[in-house]
């Protein structure tokens, strides 16, 4: 059996996740740039094939991950209800997920399978029942709760997350949505720092039951 | 002209810089152990004498600062009246200040003057004017202000703090007080992240005008 696991996570110093004014040209929202600056320090580590903890990172998030869950914010800018079914996200025809993901809309759609093994799920369902479904595909591999920070925090307060790798890069976003809200700080009292590592410009936290 | 600068002022990952119940024996609250454990890895390397970030970083806390400004609650345990006025810190005959040190508080008391030059001076005035006191006192070296949060933001709401070293250390608090809430993070429009360093166990960001 996986664990249920948020991977990834990058906020800022000041405590958010996106900002103001997500937008086609500025995914994240504004004051984000070099929020994910860390990946592209993993990646070059990863393709140099020195190894080291950028490396393990990456490839411990593609190799253990069977499923994916993420809020409709971070599939697209869209919202309310879909103006046409041709958006498939952010990441082109062959998507970096390669397993059955789930997108958690109040507006349900077909689903849709896209080159190297990507298939989004779109469903109105409770976060529990998601849950359950996504385990079900992801076998004995993890179930990635992807973002954004509400999805996350939704799965945070149910206590349904394992654990949790998140990481601080240095900057300031200022405003926008944050992952540690006051309900979500208080109910992780079950989970410990594991380990704090740096990657790339950012300071990575795991935090684990 | 000195600065007016926040100095090694700690948060946990959640971003509290203290917990519930502060109290006699503990004097940062509930879930804070290990919140400045950064500082005497910090002082064991100053006192090698091999030099590095961490000797910088308490070398220039030390020799810049003229003044320092804190709140009541980083004073002391009391609240309300003092029932006496035999109370003169956490910090013993001697603390580490060796300068005019003024203390925000609601209830005045005569100033009391410290071995190794602290001079403790109680005072309810507004905050800008209480740092023109301590600039005035400071000359040409920096005022520090020293927290605890709710000093810290008000000094930030006004627009009144030119930089900020601002430390994360691996560990949870989950309930207690913040230093960067949303109006607080909001009011930072004007602040550069000029860069992060790791010191000990802790991440450490500096934030400039």
């Amino acid at each position: 059996m996986g664990k249920v696991r948020v991977a990834n996570f990058t906020v800022s110093i000041d405590g958010f996740s996106s900002g103001l004014n997500q937008r086609m040209d500025e995914p994240f929202g504004d004051n984000t740039e070099g929020l994910h600056a860390w990946y592209e320090s993993a990646m070059v580590e990863r393709d140099s094939g020195r190894g080291g903890p950028e490396a393990d990172q990456l490839q411990r998030f593609h190799e253990q991950a069977g499923a994916t869950i993420m809020g409709r914010n971070m599939f697209g800018p869209h919202r309310g209800p879909w103006a046409d079914e041709s958006w498939t996200g952010w990441w082109g025809d062959n998507p970096p997920y390669h397993h059955d993901t789930f997108i958690l809309t109040h507006h349900e759609r077909p689903s849709v399978t896209m080159e190297g093994g990507t298939t989004f799920h779109f469903t109105s369902a409770p976060i529990d029942v998601v849950l359950d479904r996504a385990k079900e595909s992801a076998g004995d591999q993890d179930v990635i709760i992807g973002g954004g920070a509400s999805t996350v925090r939704q799965y945070l307060l149910a206590g349904l997350i394992d654990e949790l790798d998140l990481g601080v890069s240095p900057i300031l976003i200022r405003e926008g949505e944050r992952l540690l809200t006051d309900d979500v700080a208080a109910a992780l009292r079950e989970f410990q720092v594991v380990k704090s590592y740096p990657i790339g410009n950012a300071t990575f936290y795991n935090l684990s039951r």
